[in-house]
């Protein structure tokens, strides 16, 4: 799995921070989330290449997590887009689109399928091919969602060397058990998955966190996760400013990655006011709490 | 005057060429014609300062010329603007404002001024301390509007030998002059400002027209402008699609600013389908029609 960090900046974007986006890519197959204004561009610039997005996450209607949609979906449609393209995101998304396609007079020939949610279940699940993706509420100033992405779990290794001494021979038999299934061979002996293959591989977890201040969901979220993607909006001596304005500081995007257990920590969603070399003293505040934590940069790639 | 092409290309922007947006500089205030997704970033860019901006003209409502404005708009407020932005925009303008406003939550504490107008008038014309702005409907797919941006004439030159032979003793009664008023001198005798001040300089003329096919109006937007920005979407090859699609290819612009006896025309929104070095192709089609003809390209900045 690969993360690409297409803006790491907050509502006002810069010269080197974008606004959010965040592109995860599994099998060659992209899933945004969040799409701020020049996201189409930043796609480009990371040459990813459109026609491989399979779905769009939207955390919260803020100018700054969907400006780019509009463009960017325009795009796909001039780029000649055939095959359905799924987008989530809160309550008002619908009318959104609506409003701007009524307005614009545009029209998309590629299904566009939306799935709107909101606050009132706790949890939600999507299920896909190879991956699931769990949304939570956050705590900021307007409905938003956490999400966690969690690729499948692998199948088992196969272990050749035990089939061959149990006498199964290379074909169709063992793809049955390397699939779960167990055979029984032309002597009548019942073999069982187990008995040749291993536990399923895990899969890698990643969680995205933004726009939130430190709370118990984007914890769950987090649990044990390969990489956790947490704004860190201020250094820590704003917390202050951080708690009124519904954003986290650095310190506490690195106290949630401690209490969640997780292996690496991005900080993302960078306020402008702090210049390119500010980076090194924002991460030295969250690496005092969790050493494995960076500051995220526009095009960033991590591989987990 | 100072022009700076924010952004020259059509409806899928690329690496090279971000979605339409002109600054046209004045007396240090900047006037912004078009605002395409990215445009607060090629502003940035160009090192033009935001709190410069007086006023925003938006041609039409089709997303590659406005989906920049409300991120824009966003970051003004952001940023701490205190004084009025007008803009003016297709009817359509205010209830995308509001709308937005209503989805996201947003409150702009400076006052915009929105003026909308439609193709019921064949001319408007708004004028400001240093500078009238005219527009006039183009021909394209939606309603469009064209712009002509003209310079107030300047005060004549005062000639200020003529002046010391005819006893006028520098002061106040020079600058009447210089003003357009006649004086009295001690000795009774009347001077008109005819005899010291020349003819008033004229000003600076740019005419914006985008996105248009050939019309009348574009001929009366751009008739004997200094600078002429025009569209030209296509190679002159693709004309049928061009007529088809409501734009115009390189050479018909190059025939609209012959037939207006401009002084250099600057051909933009050029389509993604084209790579950089095109661009060398698409000038030599137009510079063919007229030799004084350049290919945009963004970041452009030409006095004129």
């Amino acid at each position: 799995m690969e993360i690409v960090l297409l803006g790491t900046g907050a509502a006002t974007p810069t010269l080197h921070r974008r606004p959010t986006s965040t592109a995860v890519i599994l099998n060659g197959e992209i899933s945004l989330f969040d799409c701020g204004e020049g996201t189409q561009l930043q796609l480009l610039k990371a040459k990813l290449r459109p026609g491989k997005l399979a779905r769009i996450f939207i955390s919260h209607l803020h100018g700054d997590h969907f400006n780019g949609l509009i463009g960017l979906l325009t795009s796909l449609q001039l780029g000649g887009r055939e095959k359905v393209l799924h987008l989530y995101g809160p309550e008002g998304t619908k009318d959104y689109l609506a409003f701007m396609q009524n307005l614009t007079g545009f029209r998309f020939d590629y299904i566009l399928a939306v799935s709107e949610f909101d606050g009132a279940a706790e949890e939600i699940i999507w299920e896909f091919d190879a991956c699931t993706v769990t949304a939570r509420p956050l705590q900021h100033r307007i409905f938003t969602a956490g999400f966690r992405f969690e690729e499948k779990p692998g199948l088992g290794k196969f272990d050749s060397e035990k089939a061959a001494k149990l006498g199964i021979p290379p074909g169709p038999l063992r793809s049955h058990l390397q699939n779960g299934k167990s055979i029984e061979l032309p002597d009548g002996r019942r073999i069982e998955p187990v008995e040749v293959v291993g536990p399923p591989r895990p899969g890698k977890k990643v969680a995205i966190c933004l726009d939130t201040q430190p709370c118990e969901n984007a914890v769950k979220l987090a649990r044990d996760v390969d990489l956790l993607i947490h704004e860190g909006t201020f250094e820590h001596a704003r917390v202050k400013l951080a708690g009124e304005t519904g954003h986290s500081t650095v310190v506490q995007a690195a106290e949630i990655a401690k209490n969640a257990g997780v292996q690496r920590l991005i900080i993302t969603h960078i306020s402008a006011r702090y210049r390119e070399e500010e980076a090194v003293a924002l991460a030295e505040q969250a690496c005092a709490v969790f050493t494995r934590a960076v500051i995220g940069r526009d095009l960033m790639r991590i591989v987990v």
